[in-house]
C-alpha cells in the first residue's frame, strides 16, 4: 500500500482542531508548529477564526486544497461523518486519534468496519482508531497527541518505531530519546480498523530511512500478512526487533482481557519469528539494545568469537555467556598470540585473550591484541572488556584510536567495546562502527543476535495443490488408509470382523498381537475397554476380540462397532504424537511431540506453520531430543532420521492443503523403529 | 578473626611509598591525604626523608608506632621480609598489593604459603597478596594503587563489595559510583594466601555499617568455609548477591586458564548457594541491580505480586515475567475493583490491574489504585508501571506523593516503580522505600528475588557420626549388604554359586529371573557377557549361569570371579542414579539423576552437598520430573515419593560419615517401583 501521504504528508488537516494546546484536538497543532513541521497545517473547527494563531475553517469541505494527510480529533459521534467528507473533498491519508470504537462494544466496531470499508474503496489509508498518531521525525511530522516531544525529539536516525499500544509507544519514544537512539519513523495502530503493525512493517521494508525496525504485536488479526511483511523486511536485510506479550498462560490471560481478542498461541508465533528471521526481545531493554546493535555495523558472518579483556575473569563471565548462546570460542592462532605473549608475560593467548591488568602501564597492548585477533582470520566479530578504562580522559582518545585502527584493518569483524564511557566516547565509538556497553553479557548477547539474524535463510516451501474433502469422520483404519494414500507409512495392521479373522490376521502379522475395536465414535478406545495388548497366542486373540466387543457394547452402548484393528506390537525407539490443526490467525500449523511416557519426562512441543521445510523439522527434532534417541544410543539400533523428516514434511503438506477442511488430523503414536517409521494410531476428520 | 584493623585503622604505614602519586606504592599515599584519611599516615622509603609531604621512615623498625595497618607496595623480593618486620613490630593487619607469588609459580606459592602461617601465628590480618586492596567509604580508607576513587567516591552507603578479582573489583567500584549506590566496604582478595572471599564475608555479617554484600568468586578453596560464611550472612538477614564465573564447560575452562587452579565443579557452588539462600547473579548489571534493590524497602512475605499498569501491553509483558519467575497474580478483590471501574471506564481490575491512559487526564486514579492493591491483603508486593509519566516535571511530584502514602498505608507490601525518572525523583522515590527502574521486567524480577530470599529458611542438618573403613573395594554383593546395613533396601537377590543355586533362587525370588557375575574387578559387566535378562524357565537360567562365567572366563580371564547374582526383573516407574563423591573443595556430595533410557530425555542431574535435608531432596527429585512419574500419571500405580526422599537422605548420610573415606558409591540402577524402592545394583569402594 502506498503510505507516503502518511507519513510524508505536503499538508496536514487537523480535524477537531482545539484552541488549547493540551487538548487532544490541539496538540498536534502545537507539535506541528513548535516543532518545525515544514507543510501548510489546516485546523478545521466550526466555532473558531482561528486556531492557536492559524487560520481555521469551518468544515472539511472548505479546506482551499484536499490535505494529504488528516488528523482526526473529533468525539466519536462525529468520525465517521469527517471520515466520509475527507473522502469526498480526496484526502489520501487518515489518522483517526479518537477513542470509543471497537473497544466498546459492537457498535463501535460496526462503525470501524464501515469506515476501514469506504477508506479502502477511496484508497484513502487509514491509521487508528483509538491511536496515538504518527511521528516522521526527519519530516518533522508529529501527527500525534502524545506531550512526550515536547520534553524533546529523538535525532532522526535508520530506527523505526512501530507499536501496537500507546502507552507502550509513548514509553518507547521517551527511552529512545533518553538512549540517544537514532529514530526514522514512529507509528502507533491502535484499532487497526485498517493498517496493521503488519502493514506499516511492509511499508518500512521499503522506506529508505529505516534499516531496523522495533516492533511491539498484542495480536495480528491476519497472520498471513505478518508473516509476509516480516519476510519481506528479512529479504530487505532490516532487522525487525519484536516485542510480543503474552509469552506466558498468565500473560495471554492479561493479554486477553486487555485486547478482549484471541491472540492466538505464542509458539505459533514464535514459529512465524523463527521462520521469517525476526528477533524476539523478551523485554523492552532488550528491544532498544538490539535496536541500537543492528543500527551500527555490519552483521558476524558466523559464530565464531574472540574476547579480548583485560580481566580474566570477566572475559570467564563472558565466555559463559558465549557458551549459553551457542557462539564458539576458537584459539588465537599461534602467529598472533606469540607476539602478546612476549610482550605481557601472564597474558593468556587462548581464547578469552586475558592482556591483564599489565594493561595500564602498557596500553598499546589491548590494541595489538584487538587489531590482532580482528585480522587473524580465526573469528567473526569480537567483544573487547576494558574494564575502568574508557573513564580515564586521558585513556578514552587512546581507547578509541584503537578500535578505530581495528576497524580499518578488519572491518568485517564487528566489535563491541565493553567499559563505562561518557557520551562523547561513546559517540565517538559508534561512530567508528564499533558497540559499547557497560555490561559485559550485553557484547555477548547481540553479536550472537546479529549472528544467528545473519544466518538465517529464506527458505522456500513448496506450497501444495489444496485437496478437497467432504466433511467426514474417519475410524481408525480410514484413517490410516487416507494418511497411507499421502505418503505417510502405517504399521502393519489388518480390520478383523470375526475371532477367526482376527486368528488370522495375527498369523499373517507375526509377533505379539494389538487389538482396538474400530468406530468414528470413539476418541478414547481404552476407556471403554476397547483395547488388549500382549497377545500371543490363539486362544489370547480369540478371547480379546470377543471381550472387546463386550467391553463397548456394554461401555459405550452408542457408538459403532465397525470391527477390530489387529496390529502387530512395535518396539520403537522413539514415539512421537504428530498433529496438525488450524490456527485462527496463521493457518495451519503442525505440532510435533514426544509420545508414551517419554513426554512426562519432555513436555515441551514443536509448533511449526505448514508447509515447511526439511532443515526446521530436522531443527524441531533435534531441540525434542529425538534425534539423539535414533542415534544409536548405548548399543540400540539406529533410527532412520531422513525418513521421518520426509514423514513429518509429508504430514505438514498434507495438512496444509486441507486449509480450512482441516478439522483434526493426529498420529498417535508414531512409531519410529529400527526398520522405518509407522503411524500405529489416528483419528482423522473433515470440517 | 578480627578484622578492625584492616577496615577500620587508627594508622596506616605505606611500606615502599613512592613520591610519585601514580605508582603502586605512591598512590594509596596521594589517596589517603587527599580523600580525607584522618588516622596516621606513615610512609616507609629507606632514601627519602618525605613523601608526598608526609615524613618517611626509612624502615619498619624506625616506625614511631606499630601501625594499625600495613599496606605492601614492594618488589616481590622484598615482600616476605617487610612482612617479619611488621609483625616484629606488632602491625595488625596488612595489604599485599605485590604481584609475583603463587600466580608465578611454585616458588612464589611457597613464600606465600610461609607469610600466610607467619601472619596467622602472629594474629596478623593478611589481604593479598597480587590484589588491589581495601576501601572503608564511611572510614575513608583508601588501601589501593586503583586510581578509580580519584575521579570520585560512590555515596557511603550499607552494600559492600567483595571481588577476588582486582579489575573486576575496580569496574564494581566505578559502576557503584555512576549508579549511585551506596557503599560500605570495597575489598579485593587476589591471591588469598590468608583471608579469602569467605572470610570476609565472615566478618561483613557482623559489620553493623553493611546490609548487603555483593560477592565475586572465581573459586573458593575451603568450600566449608564459604559454606559457613554464606550461613552466618543468612542468619544475619544480610544477603549475599554472588558472580561466581565458569558456569558453562567453556567459561569454566577459561576461568581454569586464569586461575590455574581447580575452580570446583559449577553445580556444587549452585547447590552451596542453593542451601545458603545466596543470590546468584548472572551478569554485572543483575549483581548491582539485585545489590540495590536488597539495600531499599523489604522483602515480600510472599509470592502473590499486584501489577498496577497505565498500559495493557506493559502489563502483559509484566505479566509474562512473573510467570517464568513463579509468582501468583491474584485477582484484586472486589472491593476495591468496584470503586476503580466505576471511576475508569475501560479500568480492567484483575491483575495487572490497568488503570488505562485515562491516568492522563485523571492522575489521582493511580494513587487509588496502588494504595488500593497495597492495603487489599492480597498482594504481598506491588510492581507499578507509569510509562512516560514520571519524566514530566507536573506529575512526578504527584507520584511521589501517591507513592510516598501508599508506602504509608501498607509498610509491609513493597512496591517497584517501572518509568523513566530524573535524578531527583528516583532519589525521592528511593528515600520512600520505593525502589525505581525503567524497564518494567526488572521490576517483577527483584521483588522475585526478594521474596525467594525471603523464603529461605535455615534448615537444621544433622550430621551423622563419622564412620571408619578400611580402603576396599566390595563387589556387587558385597556393595548392597553394606547399603542395606545402613538403611537403603536393596531388591530381593541371592548369590548363587552353581547352576543348581541359581534355579534355587529364582524359584525362590519368582517372576523374570537376572543373572550377573559379581565381581569386585568388573565395573562394565555388560561388555565382557556377564549379564542374562528375562530369564523364564529353569533351562534358560541354567544356560545363562554356565555362559556368563564361560564370557566372563574368555573376555576378562584377570577378573575375579566371585559367583553369580541372581535378582527378580523389576518393572520400575522411574530408574534412578544415585552417586556419592568428594569434592575437592566442599566435601562430600550426592548427584541424582535418572537412570536407563529415560537419562537421554533428560540428562539433567541434580547435585547436593551432604548430609542434605529431605526439602532439599524433594525439590530436586520435583525438577529431574521425577516426582511426576511417581505420581500414578496415566493410570499406573502410584510410587512412594516419601519413601524414596528417605533412602536418598540416607544414602546422602551414608557417605558424609565416610568423609574422606569415601571412593565411589553409586546404586545404578536405583528402581521405584509400585512396591518400594530398591537399589538394583551398586559399586561401593573405600579410599
Amino acid at each position: 500500500m502506498q503510505l507516503d501521504a502518511l507519513f510524508s504528508p505536503r499538508s496536514v488537516a487537523v480535524i477537531g482542531a482545539s484552541q488549547n494546546p493540551q487538548k487532544v484536538g490541539g496538540m498536534p497543532v502545537q507539535l506541528l508548529q513548535r516543532l518545525g513541521y515544514a507543510g501548510a497545517i489546516y485546523p478545521v473547527n466550526p466555532s473558531a477564526a482561528e486556531v492557536q494563531a492559524l487560520p481555521a475553517y469551518a468544515s472539511v469541505a472548505d479546506l482551499p486544497v484536499p490535505p494529504d494527510l488528516a488528523i482526526v480529533a473529533l468525539p466519536a459521534a462525529g468520525v465517521e461523518a469527517a471520515m466520509d467528507q475527507l473522502i469526498a473533498k480526496g484526502t489520501r491519508a487518515a489518522v483517526v486519534l479518537s477513542s470509543g470504537f471497537a473497544e466498546m462494544g459492537e457498535a463501535g466496531a460496526a462503525t470501524q468496519a464501515r469506515m476501514a470499508e469506504r477508506a479502502r474503496a477511496a484508497g484513502l489509508a487509514l491509521l487508528g482508531p483509538n491511536c496515538l498518531g504518527v511521528m516522521n521525525i526527519r519530516h518533522k511530522l508529529f501527527a500525534t497527541f502524545s506531550p512526550a516531544p515536547l520534553a524533546g525529539v529523538p535525532q532522526a536516525g535508520q530506527v523505526a518505531i512501530v507499536s501496537q499500544s500507546g502507552a507502550f509507544g509513548a514509553y518507547a519514544f521517551s527511552l529512545a530519546r533518553k538512549g540517544g537512539l537514532g529514530l526514522s519513523h514512529w507509528v502507533t495502530t491502535g484499532n487497526e480498523a485498517a493498517l496493521s503493525v503488519a502493514d506499516v512493517i511492509d511499508w518500512l521494508a521499503d522506506d529508505a530511512d529505516t534499516r531496523v525496525i522495533l516492533a511491539y504485536i498484542e495480536g495480528a488479526r491476519d497472520g498471513a500478512a505478518l508473516q509476509r511483511a516480516l519476510a519481506k523486511a528479512r529479504a530487505a536485510g532490516k532487522p525487525v526487533i519484536v516485542t510480543k506479550v503474552g509469552r506466558t498462560e498468565a500473560g495471554a490471560r492479561a493479554a486477553m482481557s486487555h485486547t478482549a481478542s484471541l491472540s492466538g498461541e505464542d509458539a505459533v508465533y514464535q514459529a512465524v519469528f523463527d521462520a521469517t528471521g525476526a528477533i524476539r526481545a523478551r523485554t523492552v531493554d532488550e528491544m532498544f539494545r538490539l535496536g541500537q546493535a543492528f543500527a551500527v555495523g555490519r552483521a558476524p558472518a558466523g559464530r565464531r568469537l574472540g574476547i579480548v579483556t583485560v580481566s580474566g575473569g570477566v572475559g570467564t563471565l563472558m565466555a559463559d555467556s558465549a557458551s549459553d548462546l551457542g557462539l564458539a570460542l576458537p584459539e588465537l592462532p599461534d602467529a598472533v598470540a606469540a607476539p602478546l605473549r612476549e610482550r605481557i608475560p601472564f597474558c593468556a593467548t587462548q581464547n578469552p585473550i586475558d592482556v591483564t591488568g599489565q594493561v595500564t602501564s602498557d596500553l598499546p597492548v589491548l590494541g595489538l591484541a584487538a587489531s590482532g585477533a580482528a585480522t587473524s582470520g580465526a573469528y567473526d566479530a569480537l567483544a573487547i572488556f576494558v574494564a575502568a578504562a574508557l573513564a580515564s580522559p586521558v585513556l578514552a582518545p587512546q581507547i578509541v584510536a584503537m578500535v578505530q585502527d581495528a576497524v580499518a584493518a578488519a572491518p568485517d569483524v564487528p566489535m563491541a567495546l565493553c567499559g563505562i564511557a561518557d557520551a562523547a566516547t561513546k559517540q565517538a565509538l559508534l561512530q567508528a562502527g564499533c558497540l559499547v556497553f557497560e555490561e559485559p553479557t550485553h557484547a555477548v548477547e547481540v553479536l550472537a543476535a546479529k549472528a544467528q539474524w545473519a544466518a538465517h535463510h529464506a527458505e522456500s516451501v513448496h506450497v501444495p495443490a489444496p485437496l478437497d474433502v467432504a466433511p467426514a469422520v474417519l475410524n481408525e483404519v480410514e484413517a490410516l488408509a487416507f494418511l497411507q494414500r499421502h505418503g505417510v507409512p502405517a504399521a502393519p495392521h489388518r480390520l478383523a470382523q470375526s475371532p477367526d479373522e482376527a486368528v488370522a490376521a495375527w498369523q499373517a502379522l507375526g509377533g505379539q498381537a494389538v487389538l482396538k475395536i474400530v468406530s468414528a465414535d470413539l476418541l478414547h478406545k481404552s476407556d471403554v475397554g476397547g483395547v488388549r495388548v500382549g497377545l500371543r497366542s490363539e486362544a489370547e486373540v480369540r478371547e480379546a476380540y470377543d471381550g472387546i466387543l463386550a467391553d463397548v457394547a456394554r461401555l459405550a452402548p452408542q457408538a459403532r462397532r465397525q470391527g477390530v484393528l489387529v496390529a502387530r506390537k512395535l518396539s520403537p525407539l522413539a514415539e512421537l504424537v504428530l498433529g496438525a490443526r488450524h490456527d485462527p490467525v496463521f493457518g495451519t500449523v503442525i505440532v510435533l511431540g514426544l509420545g508414551g511416557v517419554q513426554v512426562e519426562l519432555n513436555p515441551r512441543t514443536a509448533v511449526l506453520t505448514a508447509p515447511t521445510t526439511a532443515a526446521r523439522v530436522r531443527a524441531q527434532l533435534a531441540a525434542l531430543g529425538v534425534l539423539k534417541l535414533l542415534g544409536g544410543w548405548r548399543g540400540r539400533p539406529h533410527g532412520d532420521a531422513d525418513a521421518l523428516v520426509d514423514v513429518v514434511l509429508r504430514f505438514a503438506a498434507l495438512a496444509a492443503s486441507l486449509g480450512p477442511r482441516l478439522g483434526t488430523m493426529e498420529i498417535n503414536p508414531l512409531m519410529v523403529t529400527a526398520d522405518g517409521i509407522a503411524a500405529a494410531d489416528a483419528v482423522v476428520n473433515f470440517a
